[in-house]
C-alpha cells in the first residue's frame, strides 16, 4: 500500500477508535450523575434547583471529556495535517 | 488488495465498531439513570414532575455520546472524505 | 481475494458484529430498569401509572441505541454503498 | 480458498457468533427482571397482576433484542445477499 | 486445505462454541431467577403459588436464548446449506 | 495435514472446550441456586419441602443446559457427520 | 509433523485443558454452597439435618459438572476415536 | 513505507489513542464526585457552598489528568518534534 | 522437531497447567468456605461440632475437584500413553 | 526502517502510552477521594476546614503519581538520551 | 533448537508459571480465611481456641493445593522423566 | 537492527511502562488511603492529629513503591549499564 | 540463536515473571488480613494479644507461598540445573 | 541479534516488568491496610498506639514482598549471572 492509502485507513480506523470510546466513560459517569441527582431529589425535594444546577456544571465537565474525543476525531477526519502533508506532496 | 478496497473494508469495519461499542455505554447509562428515577418515584411520588424532567434532560446529555458515534459511522459510510479522494483520483 | 469477496466478506462480520454486541448492553440496561420498574411498584403501588410511563419512555430511549446497531448492520447488508461501488465497477 | 468457500466460512462463523453472543445478555437480563419480580411479589403480594404484566412487556422488549440477533443470524444463513450474488456469478 | 475440509471445520467449531457460549449466561439468569424464586418463598410462603408460577415462565423465556443458540448449533451440524452446497458441487 | 488429521484434532478440540466451558457456568448456576436453598431454609424452615422441590425443578432447568453441551460434545466425538464424510470418501 | 503426532498433541492439551478449567467453576459453586450451608446451621441448628442433605444433593448435582469433564477428558486420552482410527491406519 | 508515512501513522494512532484512554477515568472520576456531592448536598443542604466550592476544586484536580493527555495529543499532531526532524531531513 | 520432542513438550505444558489452574479456584472455594465455617462458629459457638463435621465435608468435595486436576497432571508425567506410544514406535 | 525512524516511532507510542495510562488511575484515585471529602463535609460540616486540608494534601500525592508519568513523558518527547545519540551519530 | 534445548526451556518456564500462579489463590483463599478468623476473634474472643484450631485446620487444606504445584514445579526442575529420557538418547 | 537501536528501544518503552504501571496502583491506594481518612476525620474529628499523622506514614509507605518504579525508569534511561556497555563496544 | 543463550533469556525472563506475579496475591491477602486484624483490634481492644498472635501465624502462611516463588526464582537464576547441564556440554 | 543484545533486552523488560507489576499489589494492599487502620482509629482512639504498631507490622511484611521484586530486578541489572557469563566468553 502507498503512503496515502495507509495514512487513511489509519486516520479512519483512530478516528472510529476516538469517538467510540472516548464517549464510553462519560456516557457512564453521566448516568452516574444523573442516578444521583434524582435520588437526591427524592430525598430532599426542597433542594431540587441545587441539585439540577450542580447536576448541570458537573454533566458540563463529564462531557468536556468526550468533547475533546469529538474534536481530535474531527480533526483527524477534516483537518489531519499529515494527510495534508502527504496529499501536498 | 488495491487503495479502494482497503479504504472500504476498513471504513465499513470502523462504521461498526462505533456504532456497537459507542451504543454500548449509554445503554448502560441510560438504563442506571432510569432505575434511578424509578426507584426515586416510588420512593417520592409527589416529586414525579422534578424527577422526570431531570431524566429527560439528563437522557438526552448522554443519549448525545451516542449520536456522536452514530455520526462518526454515518459519515464514514456516506461522506468518507478518504473515500471520496480516492475514489476521484 | 477480489475485491468483491473481500467487501463481502467485510460486511457479513461486521454486521453479525454490531448487531450482536450492539444489543448486549441494551438487554442489560433494560432488565436493570424493569427489575427497578418491578421494585418500585412492589414498594408503592399507588404509583404504578407514573412508574410504567416512566419505564416504557426509558425502555424506548436505551431500545434506540439498540436499534442504531440494527439499521447500520442492515445497511451494511441491504443497502451498502461500498459493495454497490466495487458491483458497479 | 475461493469466493464461495471464503464467504460460506465467513457466514457460518459470524452466524453462530451472533446468536451466542447476542443471546447472552438477554439471558442475564431476563435473569433479572425475573428475580426482581418474583423478589417484589413476595414483598407486596396484592400487586402481583401489575408486577407480572410489567414484567411480560419488559421481557418482551429485552428478548427483541435477541430476535435481531436470531434474524440475522438466519438471514447470514438462509437469505444471505453476498453468498446469492457469488453462487449467481 | 480444499473447500469441503475447510467449511466442516469452520461448521464444527462454530457449532461448539455457539451451544458453548449460548448457554452460560442462561445457565446464570436461571441460578438467579431460582435463586430469587427461594429467598421469596422463604419470606412469604403464602405466595409460594404465584412464585413459582411466574418463575416458570421466566425459566422459559431464559431457557429459549439457549435454545436459540442449540438450534444454531443443531443447523450447523446437521442442515448446513453451505454444506450442502460444496457436496452438491 | 491431510483432511482426516485435521477435521480429527478441530473436532477433540471443540469437544473439549463445549463441555469445559459449557458446565462453568451451569455450576456457578447451581452454586448460587443452592446457597439460596439453604439460607432460605435456614429462614423458613417450615416452607422446606417447598423450597427443596422449587430447587429440584431449578437445578433441572440449569443442568439441562450443561446437557445440551455434553450432547453437542458427544455428537463431535461418537457421531460426527463431518469425520463419517471425510472417512467414507 | 505427522498424523498420529499431531493428534497426540491435541488430545494431550485438550485432556489437560479440560479437567482444569472444567473444575474451576464446580469448585467456587461448591464453595459458595458449603458457606450458605454453614451459615445457615448457625443461624438455625435446628435445621441442620434438612439443610446437609439439601446441600449434599446440591453438592452432587454441582459435582456432576466437573465429573462430565472428567469423563471427556479420560475419553480424550485413553478411549479416543480419531487416535485409534489413526493408529489403525 | 518509508519513515515520513511510519511515523505520520504513528503519530495518528497514538494522539487518538492518548486523548480517547486518558480521558475514559477522568469522566468516571468526574462522574464520581458529581454523585457525591449531589449525594452530600440532598443529605445537608445548608452545607451547599462549601460542597460545592470543594467539588470544583476536585474537578479541576481530576480534569487536569485529562487535560496531560490532550495535551500530549496535540504536541503529537500539530508540534511533533520526530516529525519536524523527519521533515526537515 | 520430531514427534518425541513434541510430544514431550505438550506434556511438560500441559502438566504444569492442569495443576496450576486447577488447584486456584479449589483454594478460593476452600478460603471461602473456610471462613464461613469460622464466621459461623462465632457466631453460635455451641454448633462448632456441626459446623466443622460439614466443613469437613464440604473441603473434602472441593478438594477433590483439585485431586482430579492432580491426577490428570500425575498421568501425563509418568503414565501418559501417547508417551509411552512413541517410545514403543 | 533504520534506526532513527525506529527510536522515533517508539517514543512516539510510548511518551504517549505512559501519559495515557499513567493519569488514568490518580483520576480514579482522586474521584474517590474528592467523594469521601464531599461526603464527610456532608455529614460534619464542622471539620471542613480540617478535611479540606488533609484532601489538598492527598490530591497533590496521588497527583504527584501522574506527574512523574506526564514527566517521563516530557523526556521521552524533548531530551530523549537515546535519541540525540543516534542523530549524534 | 535441539530436543534438548527445548524441552529444558519448557521445564523452566512452566516450573515457573506452576509456582507462581499456582500460588497466587492459595495467598487469596488464606488471606480470607485469616481475616475470618480474625474477625470473629474479635466477635466471640471466647471461641477463640475453636476458631484457631478449625483455622489452622483449613488453612492446611489451602495450603496443600499450594504444595501441588510447587511438588509439580520441582518434579519438573529436578525429576523430569522427558529429560532424563532425551539426556539417556 | 543493530544492537544499539534495539537497546534503545527496548529501555524506551521499558522506562515508560515501568513509571506508567507502576505508580497505577499506588495511586488507587492513596486514594483508598486519603479516603479513610477524611471519612475517619468527619467520623471523630477530634483524633484528626493521630488520623492524619498516620495518613502521612501510611502514603509515604505507598508512595514508596511507586518511587521504586519511578527510579528503575530512571537507571534505564540515564544509567543504563547494558546501554553503556554497548556504547563502549 | 544457540542454546545456551536460549535458556538464558528463558530462565531470566522466568524468574522476574515468577516472582512478580507469585508476590502479588500474597500482597492482597496479608493487606486482607491485617485490615480485618486492625478492625478487630479496634473492635475488641481486650482480644488484642490473640488477634495478633493469630494475624502473625496467618501471615507468615501467607508469606510462605510468595517464598516459595521466591525460591524457584532464585534457583533458576542461581542454581539452574539446565543451565549447568548446557555450560557443561 | 547476538547472544549479548538479546540477554541485554531481555533482562531489561524483565527488570521493568518485575518492578512494575511486583509492587503494584503490595501498593493496593498497604492502602488497604492504611484505610482500616485510620478507621480503627476513628472508632476506637483508645487503642490508636496498638493499632499502629499492628499496622506497622504488617506494612513491613506487605513492603517486603515489593522488596522481593525490587531485589530480583536489581539482581538483573547489576548482578545478572547469565550477563556475566555471556561478556566473559
Amino acid at each position: 500500500m502507498d503512503s496515502i492509502t495507509t495514512i487513511a485507513i489509519a486516520s479512519i480506523i483512530t478516528a472510529g477508535v476516538t469517538t467510540t470510546f472516548g464517549t464510553m466513560m462519560p456516557a457512564i459517569g453521566e448516568g452516574r450523575a444523573v442516578s444521583a441527582a434524582l435520588t437526591s431529589i427524592a430525598q430532599q425535594p426542597d433542594a431540587a434547583p441545587t441539585i439540577t444546577r450542580t447536576l448541570f456544571v458537573g454533566l458540563a465537565m463529564i462531557e468536556s471529556t468526550a468533547i475533546y474525543c469529538f474534536v481530535v476525531s474531527m480533526i483527524l477526519i477534516f483537518a489531519n495535517p499529515f494527510w495534508n502533508y502527504v496529499l501536498a506532496n
